[in-house]
Formats: structure tokens, sequence, C-alpha cells
């Protein structure tokens, strides 16, 4: 017999739990049975937190999101020449990317099912969109290559920042940090080539 | 009732049925069942043209993986530079995904549970192996940066590429393929920036 333990849960640690076995066995593989045993606490316990498993999922994608919009905010986001703002944009989404690891892979693996899952895709197409215009108005001012269509270019380099998440844990020390968030704007901005 | 459709099979034609069920419900979820609805023939006559679903996995991936090896001895990536020998491995490899689209996108998934998984694991991890080898040699050569760590940059550049298969669908005329290919080739290259 499993001894149920105490619930000293918050509605944020209950998240930290959900969204691992969100990730570990997809929003759909997941039930209030699965949730109650990896939290060690009962269902009901559960329902006195959120109430169930779609209104986890919409706190834990709302934090992925919160964090991408947000960048859209920031001040080198909106001064300077399209293309720095571009660049600040790229940087700032692999930092969120890293630093809210769980919840980023959560919203990247979002299918559509539930009206949660469906809202989650529009944000995130929103924001896409919204660099796919910085990407358009950096090629209108001459500093991106115009060459590559502006949706195109969009997705290969969300492709590139979101392939991230599947084999980046982090160290602790911040150090690899770093030298990912470099590599991939080196990468997007100049390519492998040299004197790029 | 179901009607069973008479069995006009060949293992060619049943692989085609299997990587589409195992593409949507993933390997693991699969089941022979799921197998014999999909294809509207019996299990046993499954087990007529294969030994199981392990071996239409293996088929596939094997498929998909010898598309993949094939570019490495192609004469382009043999001779020349080693930078000309990367940009026609990458260009091979985009070509590649999208002519065998679901045959790789089920080697991308493949997760390593099973023997046939872990094997195909271990064939993709010698293919970054043999395409971080060159990006060296260019490196080497001067004609790639060599500011970003090799392997971090071919995950980077795997990462852009292999995410094609999340959004690309054939339209069957083929200059969506071209446009595709060449704007892989031009971002991963020259990046983003004008006169890169």
């Amino acid at each position: 017999m499993t001894t149920a333990k105490r619930d000293t849960y918050t509605p944020d640690t209950l998240l930290t739990v959900a969204v691992r076995v969100f990730n570990e066995r997809g929003y759909d593989g997941t039930s209030m049975e699965h949730l109650s045993k990896a939290a060690g606490i009962s269902k009901s316990s559960i329902y006195h937190h959120v109430s169930g498993k779609e209104e986890l999922l919409r706190r834990a994608v709302s934090r992925a999101l919160d964090g991408l919009f947000g960048i859209l905010d920031e001040e080198h986001a909106r001064v300077g020449t399209a293309a720095e703002q571009l660049e600040h944009v790229v940087r700032r989404t692999v930092e969120v990317l890293m630093a809210e690891l769980p919840y980023v892979t959560l919203l990247l693996r979002v299918r559509g099912n539930t009206g949660t899952e469906r809202w989650a895709l529009e944000r995130r197409r929103e924001f896409d969109h919204r660099v796919a215009e910085l990407l358009r108005a950096a090629a209108a001012e001459g500093d991106v290559r115009g060459d590559v269509e502006v949706r195109l270019a969009t997705r290969l380099v969300f492709g590139m920042v979101n392939s991230i998440v599947e084999w980046y844990r982090p160290d602790g020390r911040g150090s690899a940090e770093r030298e990912v968030v470099d590599a991939v704007v080196r990468l997007v901005f100049g390519g492998l080539r040299t004197g790029g």
C-alpha cells in the first residue's frame, strides 16, 4: 500500500510535477491518476488546487508564452534597426527556452486536441508572426538577405532554436547556456562560412 | 462487421501503411491490431509478410538510413574542399529528408526502447559524427568558422534540417522542395545577414 503524502503543494509546485509528467507521457496520455501518483497526493487533493489537467496545461503553457511575449516588450526589441531588434529577440528566445525548459518543451509539443491546446498553438503562431515581421522589416532595411522567403526563413530559424529542447540539459553553472546562445546567434546571422 | 480486404500486399506496400501508423500513434503506441486495422488485412496475413512490428520498424528506418548514408558515398561528398563536401552533404540531406519524408520522420522519433530502436539511434549518431568530422575539417581548412564548437554547430544545423519534417508536406510539383533546399543551404552557410 502506498502512503499518500501530506498535501503541501501550492498550485506552482504542483505545476512543476504536472509538467514533468506531461513531458514524459504526453498531455493526451496523462490521466489525473498519473498526476496523483507522481505528486503522491490524492486526486481530490489535486482538485483542491486546480480544476483539472487542462488548467495545469494552461498554467504551464502560459508561463512559456509569457516568457516569450515578454521578450517583445523589452527595450532592445523595440529600439534600433529591425536587424538589431531581431538579433535581440533570437538571443532572448534561446535564453527563455533554456530558463523555462520544461514549460517551453511542453508548449512545443502541444498538438491541438483541446481548447487550451488550440489557444496555445494560436499564441505560438502569433509569436512566430511577430518575429517574421521583424525579419521582413530587416530585409526591407537591407540588413537581412532577401533571397529566402520570410516565412520559410522564420520556420528554419525557429527549427534550429526549438531543437535545443531535444538535447539541452542545464548543468547549473550557466557556462553552457552562454555558449549555446552565442552559437545560435552566430549561426543564425552569420552562418557557418568564415568571413560572414 | 468489417470485411477483410484480400491481401495483395508486398512487404514494401505493407511498410507504407505501417510507417504511416507508426508516425500517427508512435511506435510504442502501435499494436499489431492497429496495423491489421489500418491495412485492412488480418494479423496472420501480416505475419505472412513480416515477423512482427519490429521488423517493419527495422525496414522503415533502414530505408531512411540507407538514404542518408548513401549521401556520404556520393562523389561530391568525397572530392573538393571539406567545406564543399559539407555543403553537398547538407543539401542532399535535406533532399533525402523530403524524398523519404515518412521514413526520416520515423527515424527522428525513435526513442530507444527496443534493440532496433537503439541500433537506429546508434546509426543516426554515426551519421551526425561523420558530418561533424567534415565540419571539423572545413574549420581546419579555414572555410568554416572556428568560434562555434563543432559538436554544437552540428547539433544546431541538424536541428534546423530535421525540423523540416514538422511542417513540410510535398505538393507534388517539386518547386517547394527546391526552395526549401536552397533556403537551408543559404542560411546554414551564409546566415541571415546580408553580405555573408
